[in-house]
């Protein structure tokens, strides 16, 4: 069994940071890589090694495989953390990386090529009797096939053209007599739009819920799920707001889904991390969508209720070692949120606002973690994900989490750019969220910019009482007299 | 049932922020009060309220009752937290606060005073079976009769004054054929140094642990048990080193000395949070020592391993609402560690180093807490408690929970003045500790000043001989093509 010595992780940012604790809590030493705009980052202070891989964007540095290699290679790295997004799900890498003599943390290149197709995934999971969406497997153009087709899975249905994206070539039909009209339109834009009019037709989820489950898979074919992350807060259809466990699923469903999700990891062969996500009907029925072949941005909600730490899992795994616990062995303790802090505008439809961080100071206390990759001064690279920060909260229950969550929100201390910090404290305090009752359109459905104006408060009116008294009585000038009952304290209480 | 709408927080630094928190997440208003010294102080910028009372030391502010129930007067504070030390133990404090009509969050005045008396508390318990060291409840000073009492308890024997204090007439008898002369020096000295002859004859705990329990107990009689927290790494009879559970108990022991704990409280008819302290033997024979009538600095071991929030259960018990789980219902998850960074020099026997912290950047990631009252800037008042801050670790298992530790001392950045962190880190790398082979003499036994001294290492060692070359080769000045082949970050890895 080989023991991993030196880890180069091939990523930047609050990941890599993440990576390489804990492998120095394991003993192993790291490598960090870094591309021109990330010269004074963190991950590359706080690794043992640093090497300089060229400029941004990442095409030209964090997603060239060969440099990453030259790196591992120049540094006596035996292993290569991925992280998420750049090389994370890039198959080519993993063989290149196995290819040379290293070891991948994560799964085969196999795993992550037959995950990576959308068909070839649903036809291997299909024989693991996993749940898919109802629709066709082939792409049609026949419109009375279709209409056939449509009134079995049942209404409404999606009509999306085979070669589509962007939502182009895509039509909800509500009923059977608006069917023909909507799919000749369909077939219509996507002819015009990818040259190709070809459509799928398939169940239409209404109030969709997006619930996936974490599951690790060793190299000695044992496969385990740590429960599931609820992630439909979604804002540009990206997740903006995470929890574990989901507040709507029962014993008996969380087992289903978990059954489901060993399949799927079954279904090729899967070792390391990994993560299976469902979409859920308002009936509480799942669905495969897809797996990602990778450590997950919201797994630290998995760690907080399972008291496990993925990423030493990940590397003891990847060392050849077997999960060293069963699946009933594992327990859900309370329960997390994580939040992400993104340098972005939300009353300006959630667009990047880069800048510096000329305040920042994070939250503290029992049971609330932060995840980041910044401190005070630094900026916020132009060339990136604009997410500065994942603020994770664990109480005793969801309730207890969510108070958690408003109060570390308050606390948080970032000035010099717009964040989603005030939008997720909307979310912590909507209704719809808070009793559990809300789908992956909660955005459309509430958010305005609006839902982020402050309300007036008392002090505020005080203030501006005393100001006008001011105005009216002393000609305009404050005199020696002139005192505010409120404790400055008051105005600062936003600020630790 | 009264439900608390502000609380007043009777003391400073990091558990008045602690206590806060947890009201602020509970939707509780805040109250500071706060001394001269702390007028900058973290937890005034906090509160939502701050009141003045004095200038240190304790004794003209946070001591002064009087100045304290006034300003809960003044803002309309209901209830009073009095966190630990300065009035949390005070019986006539309690009783104050309640005879104006307020809230004290912690136990009742009887239940202070009561154990706040060494005998009473000892006669108490001994009624509830608490096993106590074996020992004359009376003051004796006839010889003889001390003599045969020694021999009934089994040598070694401790005999102390029992007007005594700080080490003066105390002797340990190894066996019975020194003891008179022994006894006769003791009685000599204890007459001198206090005018009282007369001694107490006890056991001597050889290898002794100090083991404590956090208990917990409701107006409605229930009392239950959140385990143990081992504390027996201290230095100058204080605690510097704490972790939940203990590595030595058996699920057998921890039920009898957690049955025991419960006994102490029931003793006194205690509700609120209490820790009942247990002296071991190298046997794990256990015996009450006292029980402290408040929230404990090293409460958030137990936090870690429980999942449970203490103040916010103290606050709720101070409302009348009863234990919200049963004592079986109550499980240890993982293991967790705190040190605590004091503003002292170790090499110069954990004397105050007073000063400004410089450079203050705390440790990151999963599983690590840090509850402090400074930030970057602000100065150690001379005044108080050198305490800047306790490192809480929390892993799946104890070897985790001290790698944890030690990764998070390495990336604690403190500069301006010397802390107790490289004392803990000797502590968690020292073979004692590990093994958890160890007792309250840890420090005597191990620990010299020249156990901070770095090693030697290959890259110190590197550079001696590059300079070396340099200033022989290059008449003492470095040319330009003279390289440090280390990588830069090498020299910075305890840095962030």
């Amino acid at each position: 069994m080989p023991s991993i010595q030196k880890i180069l992780v091939a990523n930047r940012g609050e990941i890599a940071l993440r990576v390489m604790r804990s492998a120095r809590e394991l003993g192993i030493k790291t490598v960090a890589v870094y591309s021109e705009a990330d010269r004074h980052a963190l991950h590359v202070r706080f690794a043992d090694e640093a090497v300089f891989i060229g400029p941004p964007p990442s095409a030209e540095s964090y997603l060239r495989m060969e440099k990453i290699i030259d790196a591992a290679r120049k540094t006596g790295a035996d292993a290569i953390h991925p992280g998420y997004g750049f090389l994370s799900e890039n198959e080519d890498f993993a063989k290149l990386v196995e290819d040379e003599g290293l070891i991948f943390i994560g799964p085969s290149a196999k795993a992550i090529e037959l995950m990576g197709s959308k068909l070839a995934a649903k036809a291997a999971v299909a024989k693991f009797n996993v749940p898919l969406v109802p629709g066709t497997s082939e792409p049609i153009t026949d419109v009375n096939n279709a209409k056939k087709i449509a009134s079995e899975i049942g209404y409404p249905v999606l009509i999306k053209a085979s070669a589509g994206g962007g939502g182009k070539g895509m039509r909800i039909v509500e009923d059977e007599k608006s069917f023909e009209e909507q799919m000749e339109r369909a077939i219509s834009e996507a002819t015009s739009a990818f040259g190709d009019g070809s459509v799928f037709i398939e169940k239409y989820i209404t109030k969709p819920r997006h619930i996936e489950f974490q599951i690790f898979g060793d190299t000695h074919g044992n496969v385990v799920h740590l429960f599931e992350r609820e992630c439909s807060i979604q804002r540009r259809h990206q997740k903006v707001v995470e929890e574990a466990p989901s507040s709507i699923l029962t014993p008996e469903k969380r087992k289903a889904m978990g059954e489901a999700a060993i399949n799927v990891a079954k279904s090729c062969g899967y070792y390391g991390a990994g993560t299976v996500e469902f979409i859920l009907d308002d009936k509480l029925n799942f669905y495969f969508l897809e797996m990602n072949t990778r450590l997950q941005v919201e797994h630290p909600v998995t760690e907080e209720i399972t008291g496990l730490d993925l990423v030493k899992l990940q590397i003891k795994i990847a060392e050849g070692n077997p999960i060293p616990f069963k699946q009933d062995e594992l327990k859900i303790n309370g329960h997390a949120v994580e939040v992400r802090v993104y340098a972005e505008d939300p009353s300006n439809n959630f667009l990047p606002d880069i800048g510096t961080l000329q305040t920042y100071n994070r939250p503290q206390g029992h049971g609330i973690r932060v995840d980041d990759g910044f401190e005070q001064g630094m900026s916020i690279p132009f060339y990136y994900d604009p997410m500065i920060a994942k603020l994770i909260c664990h109480a005793e229950d969801r309730a207890g989490a969510i108070e958690k969550t408003i109060r570390a929100i308050d606390d948080y201390e970032i000035t010099g750019l717009e964040t989603t910090l005030g939008f997720c404290k909307f979310v912590m305090q909507h209704e719809a969220f808070r009793s559990g009752n809300f789908d992956t359109r909660f955005v459309e459905n509430y958010f305005t910019p609006a839902s982020l104006l402050p309300e007036a408060n008392e002090d505020e009116e005080l203030i501006a009482s005393l100001l006008a008294t001011t105005l009216l009585n002393g000609n305009g000038k404050a005199t020696e007299e002139t005192t505010i009952a409120t404790p400055v304290s008051k105005w600062k209480k936003n600020r630790l």
